[in-house]
């Protein structure tokens, strides 16, 4: 017999039920996307290894999945290097292509290649897998989707006040209670200059961050520890204890970042998008946080995080601006800013919350037993007319026992059964039962096109 | 300065426009599906190797893309292996993961590991991209979807019924003309037999499918010369010369094939799925067709091919009914039947056929200009009001030349542009510009709202 199949780690099956809240996800985001005129595009799953090594770090380069090349993949390589059995080195001889890490780098790829046909600002999504050869564990998987829309070759600030509108739209949508966390690279490098630690930015957030669980003083303390001067300590009082709304943290910041022009720019940027966003009114709360410093070395403005208000779980969507995309690929110049939304995470927060809607399992809303070949012949002229009106409808392809037929509309959540035999056939109509409240009546087809139709 | 980057070869970017068409093709394919009861799943892009290796022949083994595996890939790999440098005995210890190569394969894979779960008969869609290391040529890609749909657990002929329905109203929604080819192996078996010459069904298929091009005398010729026999060749003369409609064909066939049992199966099957057909009534024609011979190793009862009529291309979509999907991984005695429409061929049909509805390409309806911070300020009030109901918009990001911003809406497509000035701004309305008619006109909000909306 043969060996019980198996899945490699860190991948996943999807099965109906999933993928329905997967589309309905996907499809959300989808049609926000839309609706701020971004267009969709789709890279190939395989980068050349060429693209994709240098992009990620050291880490990265060894997390990516490479891929063998076809043919005689030993050409080329010398016996020497062979038993020299360099892994890493000899990655690189034996594959030229690897799997696609993230939507950015492909993106950058995209533009550089198809920048005379593209007319900027692009604002362009993309929703489809990356792979990783991370270890895999809960909620990390190998494969997975990103779901990024950016905004290229646009240095305006209008761009960061339409993402996080897209952002508001998404999460109200999905019915989620979110908080909209904004910072700015600027603010953090203004901070970083009027106390002289440029190099100790990342040790202030994360001691900043710690206030409400440890106190002002044992802040202080971790600050010390780590380094950062009295003076410089001192400086940062107003910076670790800011309050109050975001206007009034930012005229704060203003006067604190007096000394540091780039300070000041970010205070400026960040004024700009609060403002805007006032006057727009969003749904969900906006934040200044200056303990936010994801993906630091990237960001060069405004960066985002998304955090749940109802569900104990990490950011579900982050982006920022960044400078120079494609200058890796011999285009420089082009600045950007985009978003990500977390799908995974996503899915979690709305099982947990229990807030797909049910038209989102999309099943059949009709099931026609069938009793045989007479009575099927009769139902299958109901099934095409109860098609024809839009309705998502199926029929038992097998005589099989009612017990069994009913047991299969009720695994795939079918609302409604319809069954013809004799009386119904000598009748010209049909029996409908409503497989939640057990309701049994005859019907016309018209009539039951009208019951069934949600 | 850094290379010009490229793609691997034989894979493709998809620009927004080709995205655009291509998202209608699939979800054109998709609605039918669920208008028919199926749901989807989806699996990982990697299966391991011990799945997918010795299910597609000796060729396709070699067409599998490996991945190869993550750490020290040497590990158990002895230097006397190493330098016999035996790249197909090796790899499966460089590499335990290969790419999908279809779908047919995982799914087999997914029906096993899930068995508990299913509730059968299963009616599962899958759209996902497969990978072959094919030498790419014209039309043919090294990464391409594949939209398959299947019903396994069921020898109802009702599923090949619906499946033909589904073919049916799919391509009617195209607005593609097809002729609806069916074949059934059990008939090809069933001549083979009469005629003693079970090894030959293939080249007889081949020699009868060129009658119009060469003429009965030039066909029997080929029989003869491929060594059948000259009774053989009499005998076949009814099925060579077989002419009418379907039902003409059929009566001719039950009596040629009178002392083949498998034989009489196929004509008992094909009548029921033609007579069935014919009640329900397709929009496209369906014909009883012998030359199909289709993976015909693979197929045990009928087989089916779609053909253009108004487009010179291959076949645009095909499948047939299998037994012992699952076999191969311990689970026997699942049979199914399947159809899968081929994205890449039906997109040029649609292209040459110009056929593609306008609201396929989905951009923006409406783009504000761009004058300075009042006036987008304003704007964006408008923006949001056009967002609400639900109708794609979007405002230019930076204050940029006029002729800029108009080139940008038409390169975009957007038909309908929107502009605010002192003038504007005073009289509390907007400028609606039409594109296409080149007509302005001065609009309140409700009224812009009318005037762009589809």
């Amino acid at each position: 017999m043969a060996a019980k199949p198996s899945i490699p780690k860190g991948t996943r099956d999807f099965s109906p039920v999933e993928m329905a809240k997967r589309n309905y996800i996907f499809n959300t985001i989808r049609e926000v996307y839309h609706l701020y005129g971004f267009q969709q595009i789709e890279t190939p799953s395989m980068e050349m290894l060429s693209t994709l090594m240098g992009k990620y770090g050291e880490e990265g380069d060894k997390l990516l999945f490479k891929i063998q090349n076809s043919g005689d993949y030993f050409s080329g390589i010398t016996d020497e290097e062979l038993l020299s059995r360099n892994a890493a080195r000899l990655a690189s001889k034996f594959c030229e292509k690897g799997l696609r890490y993230d939507l950015t780098v492909p993106f950058a790829r995209y533009v550089v290649m198809h920048r005379d046909e593209i007319s900027f600002p692009f604002k362009r999504y993309q929703i489809q897998p990356v792979w990783r050869a991370d270890r895999p564990q809960k909620g990390r998987y190998r494969e997975f989707y990103q779901c990024d829309a950016d905004v290229v070759g646009s240095d305006s600030l209008l761009n960061e006040v339409e993402l996080m509108q897209i952002i508001d739209t998404v999460f109200t949508r999905f019915q989620i209670r979110v908080c909209i966390k904004i910072n700015n690279r600027k603010i953090l490098s203004g901070i970083a200059e009027i106390i002289g630690e440029s190099d100790k930015i990342v040790d202030i957030t994360v001691a900043i961050d710690k206030l409400d669980k440890i106190g002002l003083e044992n802040v202080n303390k971790e600050l010390a520890a780590k380094g950062i001067s009295e003076e410089a300590i001192r400086r940062l009082q107003p910076i670790i204890l800011l309050q109050g709304s975001n206007e009034e943290k930012l005229a704060t910041l203003k006067h604190v970042l007096a000394e540091s022009e780039t300070g000041l720019k970010g205070v400026e940027e960040s004024e700009f998008i609060f403002s805007t966003l006032a006057v727009l009114g969003l749904r969900n709360a906006v934040e200044l946080d200056l303990t936010l410093a994801r993906g630091l070395n990237y960001y060069t403005g405004a960066i985002f995080e998304v955090k749940a208000l109802d569900v104990q779980i990490g950011s579900i969507t982050g982006g920022g601006r960044y400078d120079n995309l494609t200058g890796v690929f011999g285009m420089p110049g082009v600045s950007g800013v985009g978003i990500s939304f977390g799908a995974d995470r996503i899915f979690d927060v709305l099982n947990q919350l229990e807030l797909y809607p049910k038209e989102a399992v999309n099943s059949s809303r009709l099931l026609f037993v069938n009793f045989g070949d007479k009575e099927m012949a009769y139902s299958m002229g109901y099934l095409q007319k109860v098609r024809q009106a839009g309705i998502c409808a199926e029929i038992y392809p097998d005589v099989a026992k009612m017990k069994k037929q009913m047991s299969y509309a009720n695994n795939k959540q079918i609302p409604f059964v319809a069954m013809a035999g004799e009386n119904e056939m000598a009748a010209g109509k049909i029996t409908l039962k409503n497989m939640e409240s057990g309701e049994q009546s005859l019907v016309s087809v018209e009539e039951l096109i009208a019951a069934v139709r949600k």
